[in-house]
């Protein structure tokens, strides 16, 4: 990848990869540059702040963020930069990602994380909501973006009449 | 408001303008035009399609959507356009939003639903968020932005020492 | 099937027929005419729309829809008929069916849904539920559902004594 | 009322009466007959009994039954009739209606409970889902239904635009 | 088993048997005679009702109820008799038995439903519970229950030192 | 009160007492002898203790405990008697008294504790099953249960013709 | 206090300050010196980080941190120290603490947060706890807590005999 | 182990020792003494009783307790002590440990349980936190805290670049 990325994809373990490289398959299937990096809000808290307080400068735009359990990567992300930051629930072992899901989407005011759904939907959905805001300037997203939804509705056709 | 609104926030109920006038306030505070609709997903779903399939072509940039219970107009919303839209869960009565933030998260791949905190706080934040996207090509907003982060800092620090 | 359907089994997703086919198979054993269609309420909206839309003029007389996770599609078929619509919420992966039962049946006022069960139990229950409705004016199900019922019975009390 | 009644409307205690009353209001509205009724599957569970089994003989078209807690009326009600049952989750003080809410949507198969929404808003659907129901044979309540559909919509759009 | 028994194990399907035997195994070591019935208060509630309104004429003391989803066996029962009567949760397949618990416990005032915990600790439980209501005047089974008592500790002790 | 009591009504805490003496008022009504005890499963445990072991001896024959939040008090009486004991859920000003329901009623293996419904409800409960537990082998409670289910029944239907 | 403080009590807003001065209060009664200070882990996140960074280093000993919602309070200074944390969940508006809970207890292996019960008695509790631990090599401390213990006790027994 | 232990793990059954051996390790990995114990709060009150009201004196430090359901034996060791006592909830067959968290957490006023997350991370933290409180006044162990958080940091850095 040789184009700068303007997306980052950030998780909290490599346990995580298997559902944030849904993410990545996407981008990956428009063309949108991004990187991939494990940090931990709790592990590595000082390279998660370094990280999240340059991104503006690096030229990134939009940062994803998944996480499980007291799942605080993606806000204390958004605690130090002004680009949108989306953030995944991951799914965990007992609570299936509802302790996840209410520490990644309770924020305070002045600070939000953009949720999107526990697990892989949302993992690929993080992917579809950054383009959604890169398309605001970029004509060849929003075409994407465009096909890609009608391509929605006919896979959908495709499987009528049923059985 | 005479400029053209980049910004549509639609709620499900005049219920909820007590909530969703917080999304306004702060779009006021920093020059963003915006429009403020009801419409509903169950009560006027056609209008809510027209709304949605015709607001890139108007030139809106971002949806924010409140609803409460089966909250689906963000989810609705979102079927309907290419823009990111974003969701407030009301809290409601009885379930006290835990049902508004399941119906309006929990969204199936390829159509997601940024979706913020229940409440007052999550109006607010739609608007950071909105602001954050449109601060990806408007240096003004992203000056506000880097303004407002610095001032809640400082009005933490003022509170100190406490008492 | 030759004879016009008067039930519609609708579900968001192929993968939910493994379900739905649970509803299938109890209106073929009473002989109730149906068809059988995915369409999504977020990935095919329009389609959606115009299905429910017509449904009545069809001669369709109850309409089932299963779904999960922010479970839209029988709030949005019901947001565009004034047929009884049952809502059948699938069992989802991480949260159970909680998020698609509270997003199923906490719908607004004016715009009921009458939901089932979580998953196959809903499903068979969509299925007796829609032959009640239908019983109002038809004998030949009244007697079905005496004989149902019956049936029931006599299949527990042939599961006695135990052991 | 002199016509027969063709819906009934049953509570567990007459502390409903207020959330039920909603059922009965919406059901004068369109000139259906019905009956109101106290009746309790723990505290009279011979009258219910009687009741359910005697609905269908005595023209009865749908019941309707608002219970809370471990709310069984709904389903001890569906065990004895093969009409239609419509179940009323009541808000609880402190779990708020999700104890209501499961104990009365989760029924085992062969034995369905068409839930609607916790509390009020279930009242006035239940009120709805009936008439949808008597509808499908009654041209007057189909014209009824389709009139209010409008009026949601333009209750709606009477409220633009806000402010 | 030629003596009369004095606990009725009942459950609502042939599939919670796996559970309940557990019940019944408890009181087979202890030589509380005992009688197992499949009854569904959904599918067959005229024999729940005969089953309960004739237990205490045929000298039955305790009643044990197993069942899930919306759990209603034990609460009908208990409107039927002033027999003690104790619920047993079973877990469920989607919501891992917290819809069955709450359907079991939350009973109105002056119809309790002595509820233990879910699935095999809740079985085993209610013939312990069974016991220490007939041990009250059976100095058989209270020597049974202060040995069992001892056995407990002593079997904790064993595991000791641990590894 | 003089005579011996028979039921022991156990309490975590002073704030208790209002709804715990809903368990005393019935106690009262139907003449069982019974004492009030303040005891914490935290703050006093040896008390508890003290009191569990030497209850049986004491002619007690059934113990009811309220307590809230993590509500252990049951669960530790239960660990010291072969007494039957009934478990009452307080209410709790932030979860509702989900916590003390779950902390009471999932005990494991071999320690049951007979837990009735949250609050109010509960309290009156607890008492009602005392009086079932003892009537196994007093005539007069037997009596004056099947009064109180008959008075129950009265009371429904005396409320009707509703309004 | 003109003693070095070896408490911090930190919180993330002004509004927890009526619950947090509860913490205070209970170490003021021992002589505990302790510092309080507002600060957020999404608004002031630097200065929680330089706060936490330097901790041990001031001679502090615990620190004790409350916030409410997607509360990364506690979380974020584990993350950046090694001293003892103490996690006090906020009671929230809508969701009662539920999501504070989760989001405080539920750290990945590596960074504990010692968390307490939601709101008030969370906060007295963890003046305790800190105590406790600091009563590892402070003789005067034990014995406060002795006393403390028993002291508890009396006033549980000076309430007996109830009413 | 020769030397005197100052940490205590207890678990409530051997069932528990998968999870509760993740905090030996740990314990053992830094060298610090600790004993192991099976106890119940139900099923062996005496013994946790005399365990705990001893523990003190045996110059323990910190007591580890790891329970699940009803999980009342950190709360009751706590009860019994004024040492430190670090609950940990384990994860149970049903309710997936939410059960298990409430009981352990959710302490009244006066008598702390520091609760730590569900199942193994929170039995692994449960030996961190015990160090950094042992570390308050041992220079070795703050060593090997600050050691084990760099080689956190190191761990995850070593992970990248992703890939």
């Amino acid at each position: 990848m040789t184009r700068r990325p303007v997306v980052a994809i950030i998780m909290g373990s490599d346990s995580d990869l298997g559902v944030m490289s849904e993410t990545a398959k996407i981008l990956d299937g428009c063309g949108v540059p991004y990187q991939l990096k494990i940090l931990s809000a709790h592990r590595s808290p000082d390279d998660v702040a370094r990280f999240a307080r340059s991104a503006r400068a690096k030229r990134l735009k939009v940062i994803i963020a998944g996480a499980g359990g007291a799942a605080h990567l993606a806000g204390v992300i958004a605690s130090h930069t002004t680009l949108p930051v989306i953030g995944v629930p991951m799914a965990t072992e007992d609570l299936k990602g509802i302790d996840s899901l209410l520490s990644t989407v309770q924020m305070p005011s002045g600070v939000p994380v953009a949720t999107v759904s526990i697990g892989k939907p949302g993992a690929k959905n993080a992917a579809i909501l950054a383009m959604q805001i890169l398309s605001l300037d970029n004509k060849g997203l929003e075409k994407w973006l465009t096909k890609f939804k009608k391509e929605l509705v006919e896979a959908i056709r495709a499987k009528n009449p049923v059985g």
